[in-house]
């Protein structure tokens, strides 16, 4: 039995508390200063807010003004907070971390001081001042609310630390939780923020067919099956490698976005005829981040910055000049194809 | 301007009438002695029975009897009939094909005269009794009413002959129907049926969401990984590319038939609760053939022929056992999961 600190309480990091209750873990779950209302909900015994699962029996409760506390005596920490406060709550809990073993499911792009772009480990890494901080990467096709229901879920976990990613797994895994280890963190990293912005596209073909009346499952698939090589080339470009994209990070985590979410209904509205701003103005209207579009526009910064040109990754770049271009959807995104 | 014959009637034969007419070649659908009834309705004008879709202007027809003569002169043929049919078919159509251009929309496992199971290729090749016969595969996600509507399609064409790639797309490639070539006839010819079987566990996870009510967005995605990994494992230990599995041959397709048709019907009246002689009654009863049902049976017979176990195919044998064992399906498909 281990001690685990969950950092952030939004959907996946309260979602993780059920693989590592059913292991028997003591479970901590610490909130932000955003996360009151849900830990509010999580101890009156109701579903949490973002994944209508009630908390497991025995989790333990922190507020943001207890970190220290949280991480005292912890083995293992899972940094899960949203994207923009990664660099800030492990700033603040750096102190605390000694050298436990830190894991993170938050993705996205990272902008650098310098005004490169990276991944989320970087901002991990810059905040402790420490470049060669191990940590476990968290990926792979993983809706919270059916990890914090229980029901059937694989997982990647990676680091070059092979050791560390055997302990991450020993912690969490269970019947219903599986992790495959993998040693490809740059892989998996580049695949989580990518699949939001492919699966823009992907939702774009169905929303054509709401527009339409008749199916587009042929250019839903062709669309499916350039983004897994354009993210594959990306993961190779990165130093990370090319064949994590055909796997749970890429091809699977594709499948779950191109599903529900977000990134897709956004798309969704662009198929059926709503111009992007209008799809952008529906979508903060309802309250919803689309994570998709920045993950586009900081792609961009990315791809220049390996470079990369457009003839590479054309279905990116054409994503692009639908959401911050004034390209026509469908005939920019079929141009696109390299088929 | 060429002269294209299309060996059958049916929904993917009558659809690639479309690209052909669109380039302008003459093109001569002939139909089996099945067929009569899908002539018909194209001759006077109405939809195709298996697309919805009436056949494009200047289309000639050719019935059952006159073999010949939708032969004499055509620059190329596309065999383009029932499985159960491609090497009578062939075997009749052998006389008058000398050296044209061949390509095979045909899919499936072949068992041949010595009881071994192969691919497709291999019945028209002992049809002509030619082993070493040129011709080119037709693959990749691909549904026939969506090809026959003129709505953007990518197909992967695929044989050993680079120059008879070429000239097969050059023959059938448009604006809104994309040919990918490659040289990997066994990996695109593998990928297509065992899709169909792999679909089936797609479709149960759906399934699973209509019986609880909550989605199983997780468990499909990871099958749906695993059944890419699976393919790909396949296509290697047959002679083929492993990558084949990982573009439109294998990912997409797998999407396009995740996505609808009978495979995933089929396997999501199981997930819903119907036993496996339910579900098979109700899709018999509709008078609906679920391709990986045999495809699945068949593939044991392959899987067996190349020495692998169900170690090295978990996903594949945990079907098996569902469909030809009694094995409860969430608890067989669950504990194949590799990850």
């Amino acid at each position: 039995m281990s001690i685990v600190t969950i950092l952030g309480a939004g959907a996946m990091g309260s979602a993780l508390a059920t693989p590592l209750r059913a292991n028997g873990h003591v479970t901590r779950l610490w909130g932000t200063w955003l996360d009151d209302f849900r830990l509010d909900a999580l101890q009156a015994g109701q579903p949490h807010p973002g994944t209508g699962v009630p908390a497991p029996e025995g989790l333990e409760y922190y507020r943001s003004d207890e970190l220290e506390q949280s991480l005292a005596g912890a083995d293992a920490v899972i940094i899960s907070v949203a994207s923009v406060g990664v660099h800030e709550v492990t700033r603040r809990a750096a102190a605390f971390l000694g050298d436990k073993l830190l894991m993170l499911t938050s993705k996205g792009f990272h902008t650098s001081p310098g005004g490169g772009i990276g991944l989320m480990p970087e901002a991990v890494r810059e905040a402790l001042g420490d470049p060669g901080r191990t940590l476990v990467s968290i990926g792979g096709p993983c809706k919270a609310n059916e990890v914090a229901a229980g029901r059937l879920t694989a997982s990647l976990y990676a680091s070059e630390d092979a050791d560390a990613v055997a302990g991450a797994a020993k912690l969490l895994a269970t019947p219903d939780y599986r992790v495959q280890p993998s040693v490809d963190e740059v892989g998996l990293e580049i695949a989580a923020p990518l699949k939001n912005v492919y699966a823009i596209a992907l939702g774009f073909a169905d929303g054509l067919q709401e527009r339409t009346g008749e199916p587009w499952h042929n250019l839903k698939s062709a669309l499916f099956a350039q983004a897994v090589a354009e993210m594959s080339l990306l993961s190779g470009a990165m130093g990370g490698q090319v064949a994590t994209a055909y796997g749970l990070a890429g091809v699977g985590d594709l499948e779950v976005t191109g599903l529900s979410g977000r990134n897709k209904v956004f798309g969704s509205r662009v198929g059926a005829g709503a111009t992007v701003p209008q799809a952008r103005q529906a979508m903060a209207d309802a309250g919803l981040t689309v994570e998709g579009l920045d993950a586009c526009r900081l792609s961009q910064g990315l791809v220049a910055q390996l470079g990369l040109g457009s003839e590479e990754l054309p279905l990116l770049s054409a994503i692009t000049a639908v959401l911050y271009g004034e390209s026509e959807p469908l005939a920019t995104l079929t141009a696109a194809l390299r088929y």
